[in-house]
């Protein structure tokens, strides 16, 4: 199939792209590590011609690119909109890279201006474009990561949004705190493992209890040989807990949860809502960002398909 | 004025000792680095021996030592007593280290042995014994610390007590998470800030909010350009509003605080307590220690003088 334009998620350490057709579907693809960090050593554009090259991507092929590459320390800077915001937006007003003759767009991400609790998306909000380009256009989005994004979308507008930094809490408990000695070299956690089960209800009851709960992990090597993967499983099983415990207590429906997500994360998370008798709609984090991406490019070349149903 | 025994307080990263007359005044102390992690090495025996030809201790003076050489990784393990559990056992329960001709004596620590959250205490106990030697026999106990350790007291028996990892927190997301790059250099809290004031005010009225208002120093940086210093004043009154709120959470009434504590921590912890109208008494970590060693001393080695007003 004939590719329609080249659609990249550029992220602090990693780059995909994937060569998409007329109707969105995907050609080919390719990914590496040359996140903003390792491009902004070589250059955007170097990194860019190399894919499109090893993709036999013609010179003339539309760009469109999502994610920290356009940040402030990024390709160009697509400054950040300011919820609440249509998601119809973040294709409106992406900017295009001045200099090169292809014609490339960066897409903006989010802010929430407030004072007291100020925030930023930079990469969801592609995959909220895409999550909600089809039947949804409504709902409580759970993008679990590095930085988890809780997301509020009324009538494919962002209302809120707020920033968990759980995944980041977990690298650095897990590999460089005194749990280290507990958790030793296990790296897998089983969604389904009672371990997991039980920390996420403990944590999920209390989330205001997280730093002493995760203390009790040590006490538990210390005082009963707690082997190291059941402390890993409560380790993760504390951090997602206490998350969903803080998210939700701001909530006031008990509306059905889009968790928006892929591979692990997916797994644990979806397992962790079941176990607490919470509904999901799963959307896979890979397939929103390509949809979020598609709409965009469809947005800036309108070709001869029909367009995506979108507000 | 001659030394009736030496006390030491053996940390995991710091070795300090006193000599002390038989009223329990300091005649000179040393401090250094060989705490259990050097010494575990180089050999507690050396490390011992060396301070004390530094110090002129005679060849008899006995001593008593608390802290990690006590654990299992340490010199000999004196192992936790488990909690409720009389103060005075600290001392009485103690262990003679096999082997050396001098008496040399290791505090146990103490052991919450409950399987939902076991949790563990080795070198606070012996500031618990020292600061409830006088005219405290009950009371609630804020230690703050790389592990934070609160802790109830009735009639000198330590009846619970819990771990709060705030300050191994603190310095994990200040130096090596994402808003490292939002408190840059600054090393440096004034417990008297605005921004100190507020982020403790804003953790407390709600612990489990942490993980969301910590990302909000990322936003600050980014859509306001908060400088460093309030960054880092902002992460420190935030982990310690936290914990503050969560600790006292549990507690029915509003009797005063016993906050344990020396230096910056004292300073930081003290604002905190007031700003939220909570009254403290304040007792310096550092005489704690050297008072419960003392009173370890004194049990073992039962002198001319009064014994210390204890149960």
């Amino acid at each position: 199939m004939q590719a329609f334009c080249a659609a990249i998620d550029w992220g602090t350490t990693s780059f995909r792209i994937w060569l998409m057709a007329e109707d969105g579907s995907v050609v080919s693809e390719r990914r590496s590590n040359e996140g903003m960090t390792i491009a902004a050593e070589t250059g955007f554009q170097t990194v860019l011609d190399t894919h499109m090259r090893a993709l036999d991507a013609p010179q003339t092929l539309p760009v469109v690119i999502c994610g920290m590459a356009g940040s402030r320390q990024g390709w160009q800077e697509a400054r950040y909109l300011t919820v609440p915001s249509p998601l119809a937006d973040i294709a409106a007003k992406a900017v295009r890279v001045n200099g090169p003759s292809r014609d490339i767009r960066i897409l903006p991400g989010l802010a929430r201006r407030e004072t007291a609790r100020p925030d930023v998306i930079r990469g969801e909000e592609t995959q909220l474009l895409g999550a909600f380009s089809g039947s949804h256009a409504s709902g409580l989005a759970c993008m679990p990561g590095t930085h988890s994004k809780w997301v509020k979308v009324s009538n494919r507008s962002v209302t809120d949004f707020s920033t968990y930094m759980t995944g980041e809490l977990f690298s650095l408990i897990a590999r460089r705190s005194i749990l280290r000695h507990a958790v030793g070299d296990a790296d897998n956690c089983d969604p389904e493992s009672g371990d997991f089960l039980q920390a996420v209800a403990d944590a999920h009851a209390n989330p205001s209890d997280l730093s002493r709960l995760l203390f009790s992990i040590r006490g538990g090597q210390l005082l009963y040989g707690r082997e190291v993967t059941s402390s890993f499983e409560r380790l993760s099983g504390l951090l997602i807990g206490s998350e969903v415990g803080a998210a939700l207590s701001m909530q006031e429906t008990r509306e059905p949860i889009m968790l928006i997500a892929s591979g692990k994360l997916a797994a644990l998370y979806k397992s962790a809502f079941l176990s607490l008798g919470r509904e999901i709609v799963m959307i896979d984090a890979d397939e929103a960002v390509q949809r979020g991406l598609y709409y965009g490019a469809r947005h800036f070349w309108p070709g001869t398909d029909t367009q995506a149903d979108y507000g």
